[in-house]
């Protein structure tokens, strides 16, 4: 899998990690029980801190989407064992939508309209699965 | 429109502040022509910095959703001057809810779920106007 960083964004780089990982995750580069690099070599590779892959590699295990395995090292987490759709996750979700409705709203983006774009990037994630 | 900052959240100050005078725009709490506090005097009332208030007003002047105007100070732009959908923001809004579509994907929330959470925060947040 590839990583891609933005250096200029204003999203934190363990964010941008987290989100990518998750991102393969979701579209199979990543799968079940899957090894991932550790945090030493992914550092080095991408060209970052450790403490920033540190920092992505905790937050994505404290929230179940990968694990340390004796042997393996850090592994993606059982498709069974994903984390599911708890309270707190609907509530941080809803808490990240919020923004992006206001705006759509004061801009004349309809509800079709952002239900039409989450539609596609459904279908882009998973399709890059079969690729 | 009372202001409400998370000073634990992950979420830059000026975002939040941003965030929360669009959705004032959106809900009319904020009218088209209402001025807002000069940047020393929200800063005072909010108890934050000085810089953090002017990166976010001079953001969302950037944006097109506030204008200084010469004698009403900082208000919010007419309705019909509001930014609207331009494919610079359509893009952003993809890459904004490209990591939670892909979270979504990983814990089995569907787009259906996804749009009726949309449709909610929609109804919401115009609701609010009529309050």
């Amino acid at each position: 899998m590839i990583i891609e960083l933005d250096l200029q964004s204003d999203i934190p780089i363990y964010t941008q990690l987290m989100d990518q990982i998750i991102e393969g995750i979701a579209n199979g580069a990543l799968q079940p029980g899957e090894s991932l690099p550790s945090v030493r070599s992914l550092a080095a590779d991408i060209g970052i801190n450790l403490h920033t892959v540190n920092k992505a590699y905790t937050l994505l295990k404290q929230e179940g989407f990968i694990q340390v395995h004796r042997k393996k090292g850090v592994v993606v987490v059982d498709k069974n064992a994903l984390p599911s759709t708890t309270e707190d996750y609907l509530s941080r979700v809803r808490k990240q939508l919020r923004p992006i409705a206001a705006e759509a709203i004061c801009r004349g983006l309809s509800e079709e309209q952002l239900n039409e774009m989450i539609k596609q990037l459904y279908s882009d994630i998973q399709q890059k699965d079969r690729e």
